[in-house]
Formats: structure tokens, C-alpha cells, sequence
């Protein structure tokens, strides 16, 4: 069961779904629900002995039909892999099954926006450790999207292209770009290492994109996360969230996607806490200038295949 | 040295306060900056051998003069302490000193909200485990305060008046109350024991209320502490808050202290995730009422003297 109220104090609907509570909790790769069902091998959540990227119901939903949707993106059928691990053509197709379920998902009378995230690493609350995403389709305009939009009226304008081409003038921020994409730690990050990566044309989803975009932002994605795993040499946890335009049809929006990373050092996290949470103003110990030069050098040296996959230290 | 910067998607600022990352962390107790410095012992923050209450400027500011304000207030010269466990004439005490900086900082051209809180528990973030509290005093009104007086807006007059009048009409999420006070799960919780105490007369700041009320507040904020202890028998982490007007002499807001604890069960955290972070909706597994009903049962059996302090499980 699912369900929303209102939360007036803070101008934000909650959403109930209290069978979560009981969900699978960090299961040994034995008792992994997103590994295939091998030959002899116990049933899994996905029949096939082998598969490349399968999408299904969340079977513990936050959000439900009518009332939206809640899916699971399994990413591989290997156990111990990673987003930044794919093989490149599964990370392009990766971006066509979001971009399907965008525009299905989207469609639904019911569903106003469609949010596609990873919860990556026990330090933001990953369940399971096998490499997937989700997808929630809302049936309403969530805070952060109407929050973009409110961006776009203050500009006048486009905030993300705005803001891009802020970004490319300055260039000390940027930590990796191709010809379609542009990656960097926006100017007034809130994390040590949040990083925006972003279309160079403006794209409001990615029902908009060209092949090569996608492949590009497929791309861009990995030299980012491959670069977060190289920084402290330890798989990086992180949130990535892919922000597009509502499906309200409406609105405006422009396709990016951003990564908050709770890492301030390779073993200190950042919490949201009394400042964060009761004023809603982040305090950050690191400039984005800073984290900037530390991240691009990490993704720098990832990228000379000579060097990549030794393991030495920055 | 502390910096702002203003983040266009979010429409808030970014507070910059890159000394921080060299501060004291989770050091023993015989290098807590926070003892008293006694007889032949290292000297610490506070050069006495004893005392009740200290509030001090915060040594790694994260808002600094004349752009704002950061201080420590310290509870009590016990290292093992807690809010909870401070005798009632010192909880009182603390109320009063809550309210002199209040006034103090308020005051002040470059102060336009005061932000009281205390972060409890390595859970979220604590950096010294003796007990203290944090003031900051911000040269804006922040982002949560500005939720808050649009709520005002939207219900046409007070909004915290109205939601207590909700829940005393509901009483279904009540937990506890006195003359004064009254302590609930609000209706919209966005944490699994989110709990809000808040003063039955419209008092928009500490500066407003008599002596007896902030008695009772104070016994009100020691009776949910407790009970937070009692609830899984163990401390019990929380971040609390206490919500007051702006200091910029032009708005309205209603005295409350809100409690965000990180547990959803005595082992396992509640994560601001994809969902949360992605889009700012929080999705909760545990119904308002639920909670209710187990921490009413944990504050009603600590308040039973003949039981209090011996660790029976509920």
C-alpha cells in the first residue's frame, strides 16, 4: 500500500509505503534477487540464465499504479560489476532503456514526472549490491523539478544552458567534456563532489537526443564515475539522478544528470544535519574548485589506458 | 574563512566554510575540547573546573561575523551526559540561555534568523560526543523558514497554530503534553519518529514566552528525549531544531522545536537517497500513527519512576 499527504510546513506531499520496511536487506550474492536464475541455482527475481539490461515492478513500491510507478533497472547479469564497468555499447543501451521507459512511462495519464536514479554504496542506502537503478514515476511535479522551473523563470531562460555556458566560460570547474557533453562541479556545489553533467545543446529529455548524444552522454557518465572510483581508489558511493523535463506537457526542462556524493574524504562522509535539514542551507567544508582539480586529474589518469586498472594511487 | 554562493537550481545559498575539514573529530574523552579543564589536565575550550552552562564561538565557523554568527553551547561539564539526562533546573536554564542569544544575535544588523540546534549521534555527523548544542546566526532568512512563513501564506494565518489545533483534534499522533506544550508525529512525517513539540499559544519566539512555559518546554523536550532513549534502549541519535521568527523585524512564526532521528529500526538508518535528494520527495516506510504509538508507550513507561533507568525493553 501507498499512499501521500501533504506536508504543509514544508510545501511537500510524503509518500507512505509502509511494505518496504520488510524489503530484502543486503543479501549475500547466494540470495541476490538481481543475479539470473543460473541452471540448478535458486528461482531470482529474473528468469533467464543469462540477460544484458532488464527493467521490472519494484516489488516494493513507493509509488503504485494508478498512482505512478516504481521500476527496477538491472544494469548486468554479472554480480560484482558497476555502472563505470559496463562495456560501452551496454552503457549506450543503457541510456535507449531509460529513454523507452521516459517516454512509456511518461505517457501514462497518471504520471506527471519520471525520475530515473542510482543509490550506489551502503553510505546512501543501497539494498542491494547488484549494479541496477530505479525508476519512479510520479503523479505529481516533485519539489526538485519545480524548483528548475522556478530556475528557468528567474533567468529568464533555460537554467541549465544558462549555467552551462557559465561553466564552459570559466572552464575551472569542468572535469571532463565530448563533443555533445559537458561534466563539471556546478559553481555552488553542495556536496565535496557533486558533479552536473550536462547537454551542450538544449535537450529537455531524452526523447530529444540524437544517437550520438546518447552515446556521448553514455560516455560522459562513465569517464565520471570511473573517475569517483579512481579518487580514493574504493568503489565511490553516490546518488545519480537523471533530471529531465516533467511528462506534465507542460513545462520546460533540459536533460542532465547529477551525482551527489556523501564522500568528503576517502573514509568521512557528509551528513545532513541540523543545518542542513532545519534550515535548509548546506554547509560545505570543500570549494568546487578544489574538488574540481582533484576530480578531473582522477579522471585524467583513468582515461591513459596504459596506467588504467593498476590501482596507484593519485 | 567562510564564503556564500548562491546555487540557481535550488534557489538557495551555499554556505563555504573550508577550515572545517580540519576539525576535531570523535577525539577520546581525555582530549574532549569540551571538559572542563580541570586540575593538572590538558586546557581545553573552557578554562574552568567546572561549570553548568558555556556557550563559546564555534572555533571552525561555518557563519562569521560580520556575516553571521557560529557558537557551541555546552550542556553541562559531564562528558557522558545528555540533553535528556540534565537535571530539570538545567534544562530550564538552557531555555533561558537558548533565548538570551536568541535576543543577542537577533539584534544584530547582519543577523536575520537564528538557527538553535543540537546534532546527536555519530549517525548524523556528530564530531564530539559531549553533549552540546550549535547556534548559528545566518545573514539570510534560509530556505526552511521561508517554507514555513509561505505556509503561513497558504493557510491564512499561523500555520503551526493550525496544525496543533489538527492534531488536538486528531489525537491520534500526540505523544505527550503539559500545560504548555504538546509533543506529536505530524501528520506528514517525513522521518520515521519525526516528532514536533510546540507551544499551545502563538509564541514566535523564546523572547515571548513566560517563565512557565519555557519550563514547560523544557520538560516537554526532556520527556521526548528520553523516551527517543527508551524507544530502541539505546541513544538514541536525532538532529533538533528549534524553529523561531526571523530576526529581520518583518515576519511572523510560532516557537517549535522539530526532532529528525536517522533510525527507521534500532539497527537500520533512513537515507536521503535518489528520491529525496533527486526530486525532494521523502518516501517513509512507517505510517505517522505508528510511530506515535510506540513512542507515547516508551515516554509513558519512562515517566513511571519506579521503572525508570533499568532497561527493560518495552
Amino acid at each position: 500500500m501507498s499512499l501521500r499527504r501533504f506536508n504543509e510546513l514544508r510545501g511537500e506531499e510524503v509518500a507512505y509505503a509502509v511494505d518496504r520496511q520488510d524489503r530484502t536487506f543486503l543479501p549475500a550474492q547466494e540470495h541476490c534477487p538481481l543475479d539470473p536464475t543460473r541452471p540448478g541455482g535458486p528461482a531470482t527475481e529474473i528468469p533467464f540464465p543469462a540477460f544484458e539490461i532488464v527493467v521490472f515492478d519494484n516489488l516494493f513500491p513507493s509509488f503504485e499504479a494508478p498512482q505512478g510507478a516504481a521500476e527496477v533497472v538491472v544494469y548486468t547479469d554479472d554480480h560484482h560489476g558497476s555502472f563505470a564497468g559496463l562495456e560501452p555499447a551496454r552503457a549506450q543501451a543503457l541510456m535507449w532503456v531509460w529513454r523507452q521507459r521516459y517516454e512509456e512511462l511518461g505517457a501514462r495519464p497518471d504520471v506527471e514526472y519520471v525520475l530515473i536514479f542510482e543509490n550506489r554504496g551502503v553510505e546512501v542506502g543501497t539494498t542491494l549490491h547488484h549494479p541496477h537503478g530505479q525508476i519512479y514515476a510520479f503523479p505529481l511535479v516533485p519539489p526538485v523539478a519545480g524548483l528548475e522551473l522556478a530556475a528557468d523563470a528567474r533567468l529568464g531562460g533555460c537554467a541549465p544552458c544558462a549555467l552551462l555556458a557559465r561553466e564552459l566560460a570559466d572552464g575551472e570547474r569542468v572535469i571532463h567534456s565530448n563533443a555533445d557533453v559537458v561534466a563539471y562541479v556546478p559553481f555552488a556545489a553542495r556536496w565535496p563532489y557533486e558533479t552536473h553533467v550536462v547537454m551542450r545543446e538544449h535537450r529537455a529529455s531524452l526523447a530529444e537526443c540524437a544517437a550520438e548524444e546518447l552515446a556521448s552522454l553514455a560516455e560522459a557518465l562513465q569517464a565520471v564515475t570511473r573517475g569517483f572510483d579512481r579518487l580514493f581508489e574504493r568503489p565511490f558511493p553516490y546518488v545519480m539522478v537523471v533530471h529531465q523535463a516533467p511528462t506534465d506537457g507542460a513545462r520546460a526542462g533540459h536533460l542532465h544528470v547529477e551525482f551527489y556524493p556523501p564522500l568528503r574524504t576517502a573514509t568521512k562522509l557528509k551528513y545532513l544535519a541540523g543545518c542542513e535539514q532545519g534550515a535548509g542551507t548546506f554547509i560545505m567544508d570543500v570549494l568546487p574548485e578544489d574538488s574540481a582539480v582533484a576530480l578531473r586529474e582522477a579522471i585524467a589518469f583513468d582515461s591513459q589506458p596504459s596506467r588504467a586498472g593498476h590501482g596507484v594511487a593519485l
